[in-house]
C-alpha cells in the first residue's frame, strides 16, 4: 500500500480562504460585503411555488424519474434563444444544464487539464474558478489587465511563447472580484489572437444581466468563429443561486465531451427543479424581474460608491462597475488587508481580502466588496465603519 | 499550442454504451428490462407538492440562497440516524449531501485517485462506477466473487502483490448487476483483509432498503474500525431519483477531502429539494412508502423468475435476488448478449448486455435484467419474447 492515501490534487486543496469567507458572511447580525450572495428580499417565492404545484401536477412522473445528462429540452430551448441578447446564435443542442455554472467551471477542468497544463487568466481573477481548475493540477499564468480587461500585448506575449496554454479563463461582464467590463474593441483584438494562437476560451459570464448603466457589450461566444470559446451562464443572479442551475453552451465537439463528463459526474440536474424553472419562464416576465433586481442593486452601489467617496481616506482606488456585484479597492502598497479584516469583523464589518482572487498570490493591499445582499443604511453604517478601520491601518 | 486540445482523461470516455443503453430504456414502447428505473407510479407526488409549498412557504427565502456545502443540517441528521439500520453509528457530522450517489463515485475518484493507481471490484461491477472512477484514469482489477461475495483468498493474492491500490469499490447488497447479496461471514472477513493491508473501501449502498426475503445484512461501514470505509447513500431509489440528493458517510479526514470536493465542484446540492425532502421524512412515513415499492417490486421479481424458469431454454443460468432491482443471466459461452440485443429490440424487448460491466472486458455471453419498472403483464410478455430470441441464437 501506498503512503499517500489520497490523490496528489487534494494537496492543491489546502487552502480554507473560500471556506473562511463563506462562513464569515454568514455570521448573523455582520454587515457583510463579503459572499455574492443575490438579495433574498427579491426571491419570488410564490411564483416559484405555483410552477412546483404545476410542474408535479402536470408532469410529476416524468419530473421525478431519471432524466437525459444533458437538462430539460424546454429550458435549453429558452436558454439558446436568451444567448441572443449576448448576440449569440446558438440552438438548444448547443446547451448542456448543470449544477450552477461553478460545476461548468469543474467540467471544462475535467475536459481539458491535465497536471502542469496551463490556464490563463485576468489578474485578478474569480476564486471559484481558480479552486475548480486547479483541482485538475493546472498551472495559472495571470494575464495583466486595465480598466478595458486583458491587455492584448501582454497576453499575445505569453501565448507566443508557451505551448501547454490549454485554456483561457475570462469574466468580461462586471467582473469577479474587481467589476470591470472589457470594451468591445479589447473583446475583438482578444479572439484575434485567441484565433491566431488556436486557444481555448472559457467565457464565464454569471453577472451579465445585471448592467446599471453604460452600453450592453457583445459576448465574445457572438464573435467566436470556429468554437473556441465555452460560455457559461446561470440563474442564480436572475433567480435563485439554491435551486443550482445553470448552462454551458458550446460547439459540437466540446459539447460531446461536457455530456460525457455531466453523465459520469451526477448524471443529470435536478430535472423538477429544471422544470420548475422552464415553467415559471413561460408564466412570468423574466425581464420585469431582472428589472427589479437591476433597481435595487443599483441603488445599493450608489449608495456604496457615494460613502466610499465622502469617507474613504485619500490614496485609495475603487473601481466604479456598470453592473454586477461587486467593486474593488486597492488600498495603499504596504497594507494587507487580510490582516486588516480581523480588526474590521471585531467592528461588525466583513469583506474578501483579494490577495486570494490571485492563484500566484501577493496583492495583499486589495479587497472585494459586494453591494448586492445589504439595505443601504447598513451599507452606509458599514462602509463608514471600515472608512474608520482603514484610517487607523492606513 | 498542444495538439492534444482535451485531457488526456476523456480518452476513456469514448465508450458510448453507457448513453446507448439509457436511449435504449427510452424507446416508447418498447418492454424494457434495461435502465435500473424506479417504477414512477409509487412517486409520492402529492406529499412532494405538500412538502413544496411547505418550505417555500416557511423557509423559501434561506432555501433558494447559497447553502453550506455539506447539506441541509436536518436531512444530515435524518441519514445519520437512519444509518443505525444498517448498523452504523455515526452523526450528522459524518454525512456529507451529494447530488445522487453517482456523485459520491465521482468525488471518491477525485479525492483518492492519481493516474495508474488501482481500484479493486467486483467482478462484474457497476457500469456508474466503473466510469466515474475510470475518468481519474486508475485501472481496474477484477476480484472474482461467488455467491457470497468477493472471494476473501483471491482479494487477499491480490491486495499482497499489488502497492498501487487505492481503493476497493464493492456494492454488497443486491449488487448491480447480479443482484447478489454478500454473506454475514464473507463481509467480516473481507474487513479483516482491508484492515491488514490498510486499504480504503467504497461501499455502494443504493439498493440497501428494498429487500424481499432473506435477512439484512451489517454494512461493511458498521463493522469499520479505522474510517477506511466511505458509504454511499441515496434518496434515488426510495423516493425519486430526478431529485438527484444522495449522501457520502465517512470519517473525519476522509469528509473533509470530500467536502473541499463538493465546494469546488458545485458549490452544495440543490438546497430547495434538500429541504423538501427533509420536511417530507418529517411529516410521511418512509417506511410505509418503501414497504409499498418493496410490495410492488416483489411481485415484480417473482413473476420474472417464474416467467425465466417456465420459458428460457435450458443451460442458462439467473441469479435469485433477495432485493434489489436486478437480475444477472449467464448465456452458453459462445453466445454475445451484445449482438442478440439488437434482434431482441427488433421484437420489441431491451436489456443491457453484461459485457460493459466488466471493466477489463469480455464476458460477452451475460446480459442483466432489471424488474423494476415494468408491469407484470409485460413482464411475462417480454421475457417469453426473450426466451425465443435465445432459443433462435442458441
Amino acid at each position: 500500500m501506498k503512503n499517500q492515501k489520497y490523490a496528489k490534487r487534494m494537496k492543491r486543496m489546502e487552502s480554507k480562504e473560500m471556506k473562511e469567507i463563506l462562513e464569515l458572511a454568514d455570521v448573523p447580525g455582520l454587515i457583510s460585503f463579503a459572499g455574492g450572495l443575490p438579495a433574498p428580499e427579491l426571491f419570488p417565492i410564490e411564483a416559484l411555488k405555483a410552477s412546483a404545484t404545476e410542474v408535479l401536477d402536470s408532469v410529476g412522473r416524468k419530473a421525478l424519474q431519471y432524466n437525459d445528462p444533458v437538462g430539460y429540452g424546454p429550458l435549453r430551448e429558452w436558454i439558446a434563444k436568451r444567448m441572443e441578447t449576448v448576440g449569440a446564435s446558438v440552438e438548444a443542442k448547443d446547451i448542456l444544464i448543470t449544477s450552477g455554472s461553478q460545476q461548468g467551471l469543474d467540467f471544462a477542468g475535467k475536459v481539458f487539464l491535465d497536471e502542469g497544463d496551463v490556464v490563463l487568466c485576468e489578474s485578478p481573477s474569480y476564486l471559484g474558478a481558480i479552486n475548480a481548475l486547479g483541482a485538475y493540477e493546472c498551472d495559472f499564468i495571470e494575464v495583466p489587465t486595465d480598466d478595458d480587461g486583458m491587455i492584448i500585448e501582454e497576453l499575445e506575449k505569453i501565448a507566443a511563447s508557451n505551448d501547454k496554454i490549454k485554456l483561457v479563463y475570462v469574466i468580461p461582464d462586471f467582473q469577479n472580484p474587481t467589476g470591470k467590463t472589457w470594451s468591445d474593441k479589447r473583446r475583438k483584438e482578444f479572439m484575434e489572437v485567441i484565433e491566431k494562437y488556436g486557444l481555448a476560451v472559457l467565457e464565464d459570464c454569471p453577472y451579465g444581466e445585471l448592467r446599471y448603466g453604460g452600453e450592453s457589450k457583445k459576448s465574445l461566444k457572438s464573435m467566436d468563429k470556429s468554437d473556441r470559446v465555452i460560455y457559461l451562464g446561470t440563474f442564480s443572479k436572475i433567480l435563485s443561486p439554491g435551486i443550482r442551475i445553470g448552462w454551458v453552451c458550446a460547439g459540437e465537439e466540446a459539447m460531446d465531451m461536457f455530456v460525457k463528463v455531466k453523465q459520469r459526474s451526477d448524471v443529470h440536474t435536478n430535472s423538477v427543479s429544471q422544470m420548475e424553472v422552464s415553467n415559471f419562464l413561460a408564466n412570468n416576465d423574466i425581464d420585469e424581474h431582472i428589472s427589479k433586481i437591476k433597481e435595487l442593486y443599483r441603488k445599493r452601489r450608489n449608495v456604496m460608491l457615494e460613502t466610499i467617496d465622502a469617507n474613504f481616506p485619500e490614496g485609495i482606488q475603487t473601481t466604479r462597475p456598470d453592473g454586477g456585484l461587486f467593486l474593488w479597492v486597492v488600498l495603499p502598497e504596504k497594507m494587507d488587508a487580510k490582516e486588516m479584516l480581523k480588526k474590521a469583523v471585531e467592528n461588525n464589518v466583513g469583506y474578501v481580502p483579494g490577495g486570494a482572487f490571485f492563484p500566484n498570490g501577493d496583492n495583499k493591499n486589495t479587497m472585494r466588496l459586494s453591494f448586492s445582499n445589504m439595505e443601504e443604511e447598513k451599507i452606509v453604517e458599514g462602509i463608514k465603519i471600515l472608512a474608520e478601520v482603514i484610517k487607523k491601518e492606513i
